[in-house]
């Protein structure tokens, strides 16, 4: 038997291979749990020396050190110490003195007591700015080598398909462009400093049956190609990324993590991958105890790793002694498990895991610097989206204002940070220990940014149930006020706890509890009102946007980070001009779901269906305090081969009276093709600053890959024919419209296609 | 060029064939929408002689007449006359005399005004009985067959996949088995009485995007090889169905109407089809128009005809100019048209149109006889079903009691019909004109089955609006009587008219308009309510079910025709022990769907999702006025090998004290598999007749086929292993368990396998 996708190895890797038991080789395939608690406890620094289940399971070595930092609110620092002896021990105490790779959480910022909690996926996208996401990557990563930490699991690459699923809290866009490009960049920033960051969930865990946690993914070939893979591709091939991990999911009946096709065939062999795929948490048991492909722990190894997951997470359960059975017995092929050991062996040596000097030395390290202070205040300040505003915003002479701050989200420092930041964890599982460091609250925020304002604050009701009981006090404070500002929204959690982010999908698409109830009164004081929201999903507000009771204004921010309070604050006293824009539609209800605004014709309201289902407001959508103006949008070429590039052109100009932040949206439609296409696709983007009166050309120089789709033989092709092209304020707005003609052969996509558009923004005359 | 799927005609086909023009041939390919209205308007009686449209239409001759009299309120024999006039003069004014094929909508009776009108699909699937739906297709047909039809555009084998879909209501079950079963028994009905069936919509159709109607079907192979391929694969190899119409779907990016795999590869290789492939209405002009992979109506054309939709329907557009201009041109090859041409000539050959003396001569026909009405009434009354009874029903001594029977639905013959049947037509389009037929309303039939009790009628609201002005009449007639019944639900309509039907998507699945609240305010009175659901689909209507304002009892009665009303009075009174079981799931909200209770372990309320996505009820639920006790399953031979059929055995025992009918329901669970399996399937199910005290054993003979499924590389196998059986209420309840261990090789499903289970009852001990 000829297994394939074998690496080859260095002499250095091939040599300590050759020298392995088949215990060595298994223990390289999988993780331990350091510190998880209950049966499977591993040592916290003074349990270490009790611990045997720890001691027996990295007698032979270990693959992975699982949440070394991430599992309690520990010091950071003894944390290292300990870490640092460990590794020592792994080096002198085993026979092979293989050091582990310690993987930790990093998806808003190393999951670490004490560390700086970033902006959440959403915000990334609603900022539609690649470079800072990288930085904030770099940083992260900067404090996780520091800490001797060599895998991030992060970042998210699942494009947005249901709302109502309670994941959507860690991705970044419906679009899958917009999810390749910053989670490239994320990529890119981790991998900069040195620590390896891993894809997730490779692939379709979004795209779940009705927006349940784990539910099957009913999805065709094309539909995985053309809108699940690109963000993976694009991160694999332009970002370099490391590892990946697989998705929960079962496609059409087969569970992901048990399918070569996507390990071994897609990844490797066609887009060039050469690191390692790890298993999600449980992944492998879940083949036997719940998808039910296989009978036993051990079927459950063999077909894992034949489907090219080359390393069991968090903790060896399946890869180990089942496993070791059936290799024993004959029954599994031990070169599969040489293959994932030589892969594992590489990463280790391209980690430097394998020097002869290798040694992990501490260092004293500020998890929270002002460094990652400024990343996270300028990324959240162009995260905020403000969805409506009748000039309410900004606040004027705020100074002279009576100000009543109404809302469960208020006063919340939790509000501000999405279920896998560790300070969410800390504060939700660890109520007595303190954060260690600031957040302050939307509240607080203003407090500070507004200090001689009147300031009263109200909380008026949870995040979730039914206790109206506060109404009436936030009520009578909206009624005493000139202006009242409303901070609602999600507080993240996971598996029951909290109203969004892992486990917690929602049925409704409602702002959860009575939240909608408090706003509508607090509106019916004729109070203006101006609705913060600080969520994990978009929701259903269409009665916030539009009708009797929706408020002056609407701020929509995505779990925006230790820095969200105060650009929140910042964007309603006006210090902050807000451009962030919808990178997911605003839905219209949950009975509308699944829908994305990459549609064909079909796929939203018609007059062939009574029920819509178009959003409450389109993806790209945002406004800012100045408005934008787009024009004159062209191309350079009407009439271009399939396999070239083009270059679009579109004049934009301030047309306001202060300095503002647009993204420039490009969208194309391809009007007929061998299959149907979305009615709008986002070509390209461009963020641009421009002072009031102040116009610039942006131009897009677009290869055929962002025309591309899969055919009906599934080949990524361009085909000749009219694209319509279009610049607005939303994918829905056409304000200026151009159109070119594809010519030539249909044109298939090659690897070395460039899958980026290059943007160039320049002066224009100023009128 | 070889075009694959070319008939071998016989001599009379082959020689007309080879005298025609290709204008001659594309006739052949349309059809003409007799008296559509608006500017297409074919020839009424009256109108015949002015109408050039018409004339020029069918100069050429037809390949069709479409709708002859289903499209205005028209005397039937009149229409006939008109038909034998025109019959004739194809066969004597044009050049090769063929006689035109007519084709009617016939899903719940023949659309004619003051045909029968039978219940709706789901009704068929709730009464579990093949043998009354052969006896109605029958019926059917023979109406047809004397007014000179010769196709039904029936049954919909379109497995229900989303509640929201408003086309439910054309629909049989959500488990494909049921579909196929009913499906099949349908075409055998009306293909004994000389009518040709059409299977619809060929395929996916009913998988849409947010059940919206027309949406983009996001389903992978096995999925649609597994769930929504088998009932039409059972009415072609079984049912030998002579005619299939392809559904408006894309599926995965592809419509299905421009994908030669279904129709020339799958329909006709594989199941050795040998009829004709119709058009949904419209459907080719749509590629173009719609889903854009046709840059025109000539290219539309010729990708539905290359994909194997042999005629074009209700009217030659794409097929007639457009094509012949591209087939003169050379673009088009004129062996694709032949191919066609030959199915239908070989389709009027078979029907007997190509007879030298054929000529029709209408004959006298009752279509609304007693032979109709017995079996509308024995469906209807077996379709019924009782969701939910506190001892209430059936009402006690009605003679002396006072009864107020309230709700929009009580009063309405309306809303005894789905979208397509004629009357409901009627009444939509025609208001003026009278049904011509008797269709008692449940409150009719209430006083003629209650002639002793005091009867009030109070409407109390709309089917749908926001009107309560009614409700407080139906609080103070409730509050005066000694039992209510409220009778809810559906309108049947077409696009905005009605709330379900072709084009009524649900956006939240509540029960229409205010009705919920006059439910629970009627309720709310302390007298005993008795809601009697008449829809078009499965609602969420967990608080009829249970909680404050729960009714003393639910009935679920699905559109049961024009004995409807008589049979939920027969229920109500106790004349009728109700016997239907849902053969849908009852839906827990919009927000939960897609939902089908075929799910694999992952697809249903879990602990890793909070949001509840199982039914209210589930599918096979269905109350009786006795009880039944499933007892001592067994299999004949605990081990068998996988290509074998084994047998299974369950007592059935009457444990109350009436006569009743039960659904004896055998489901299956395979643990372990190649690809995930559903946690429950429905393998088998049988009637019983039982006395009170009686018993029976049921025994079913399953071939493998029915624990096949799509494997990893899609052959449909059955592969060894354990599986799980039981038998109870509902395919939650284990009510009797017992496995089978499969053993031998896995098994690849033959085209010469058995599809259906044998059954036998048996009489057992009576205790």
């Amino acid at each position: 038997m000829v297994i394939s996708g074998m690496p080859e190895p260095s002499d250095r890797v091939r040599e300590l291979h050759a020298r392995m038991t088949l215990e060595e080789k298994l223990a390289q395939l999988v993780g331990f749990w350091v510190d998880q608690g209950g049966e499977v406890v591993a040592p916290m620094a003074d349990e270490m020396a009790t611990s045997n289940k720890y001691e027996e399971a990295t007698r032979h070595g270990i693959g992975h050190l699982t949440r070394v930092y991430g599992t309690r609110p520990v010091d950071a620092a003894e944390r290292a110490a300990w870490l640092a002896g460990e590794q020592h021990r792994l080096r002198t105490q085993t026979r092979l003195g293989i050091p582990a790779l310690v993987h930790e959480e990093c998806l808003t910022g190393l999951a670490a007591w004490k560390a700086a909690t970033f902006p959440t996926p959403l915000a990334w996208g609603a900022a539609f700015d690649e470079g800072l996401v990288e930085q904030m990557g770099r940083v992260i990563g900067e404090s996780m080598r520091s800490l001797g930490i060599h895998q991030g699991l992060a970042p998210v690459l699942d494009v947005v398909r249901d709302p109502r699923w309670g994941r959507v809290d860690e991705c970044i866009s419906e679009d899958p462009y917009v999810v390749g490009m910053l989670g490239t960049a994320y990529v890119r920033g981790l991998q900069s400093a040195g620590v390896h960051a891993t894809l997730k969930h490779f692939v379709g865990y979004s795209a779940s049956q009705a927006g349940r946690n784990h539910a099957p993914v009913h999805a065709g070939p094309r539909e995985i190609a053309d809108v699940l893979l690109p963000p993976f591709e694009m991160a694999v091939r332009d970002g370099g990324v490391r590892s990946v991990m697989n998705s929960y999911a079962e496609i059409d009946g087969v569970p992901v993590a048990a399918d070569p096709s996507y390990f071994e065939q897609l990844l490797r062999q066609e887009w060039g991958f050469d690191g390692v795929v790890v298993s999600d948490y449980f992944a492998v048991a879940f083949l036997h105890r719940m998808h039910g492909v296989a009978a036993s722990k051990g079927q459950a190894a063999e077909l894992a790793l034949t489907a090219g997951i080359d390393v069991e997470l968090p903790t060896g359960d399946a890869y180990l002694e089942p496993l070791e059975e059936r290799v024993r017995a004959g029954v599994t092929d031990e070169q599969i498990v040489d293959r994932a050991v030589l892969r594992v062996l590489a990463q280790k040596e391209e980690l430097g895991l394998l020097e002869e000097d290798f040694v992990f030395v501490p260092e004293p390290v500020d998890l929270d610097s002002p460094a990652h202070r400024d990343v996270a205040r300028r990324l959240a300040e162009k995260s905020v989206v403000l969805l409506a505003n009748d000039g309410t915003l900004p606040l004027t002479a705020p100074a002279e204002r009576r100000i009543a701050v109404i809302g469960p989200n208020a006063e919340s420092a939790e509000a501000l940070m999405g279920c896998y930041s560790f300070a969410n964890h800390v504060l939700a599982n660890h109520p007595g220990t303190p954060l260690g460091f600031e957040i302050p609250s939307v509240a607080e925020a203003l407090r500070g940014e507004l200090r001689s304002a009147r300031i009263t604050t109200v909380r008026g009701s949870d995040v979730d149930g039914d206790d109206r009981s506060g109404i009436a006090d936030a009520v009578a404070a909206a009624g005493d006020a000139e202006v009242a500002i409303v901070v609602a929204g999600d507080r993240a959690g996971l598996f029951g706890r909290g109203t969004v982010g892992e486990g917690n999908d929602s049925e409704t698409l409602e702002l959860p509890g009575v939240q909608r109830e408090l706003v509508e009164r607090v509106v019916a004081t004729g109070t203006p009102v101006v609705l913060v929201l600080l969520t994990g999903r978009p929701y259903a507000i269409d009665w916030a946007v539009s009708g009797d009771f929706a408020p002056a204004a609407v701020v929509q921010a995505f779990f925006p980070g230790e820095e969200g309070g105060a650009a929140i604050a910042g964007v309603l006293s006006g210090r902050v001009n807000p451009s962030g824009r919808l990178p997911v539609s605003l839905p219209r209800s949950a009975g509308a779901q699944p829908y994305s605004y990459l549609h064909p014709r079909l796929g939203g309201t018609t007059d062939i269906t009574s029920a819509a289902s178009d959003p409450v407001l389109p993806f790209g959508h945002g406004l800012s305090y100045t408005t934008f103006e787009h024009s004159a949008l062209s191309v350079d070429d009407a009439v271009v081969m399939s396999d070239a590039p083009f270059t679009a052109r579109v004049m934009v100009r301030n047309t306001g009276s202060v300095r503002g932040s647009d993204v420039v949206q490009l969208y194309a439609h391809d009007e007929h093709a061998s299959v149907t296409r979305p009615v709008a696709q986002l070509v390209a983007y461009a963020r641009v600053d421009l002072d009031p009166g102040e116009a610039v050309e942006v131009s897009f120089r677009v290869p055929p890959t962002r025309l591309a789709f899969s055919d009906r033989q599934l080949r990524k092709v361009v085909e000749p024919g009219r694209i319509h092209l279009w610049v607005g304020a939303s994918c829905a707005d056409r304000e200026t419209e151009a159109s070119i003609e594809l010519t030539g052969e249909t044109y298939e996509i090659t690897s070395d296609d460039e899958r980026v558009v290059r943007t160039e923004v320049t002066s224009g005359a100023v009128v």
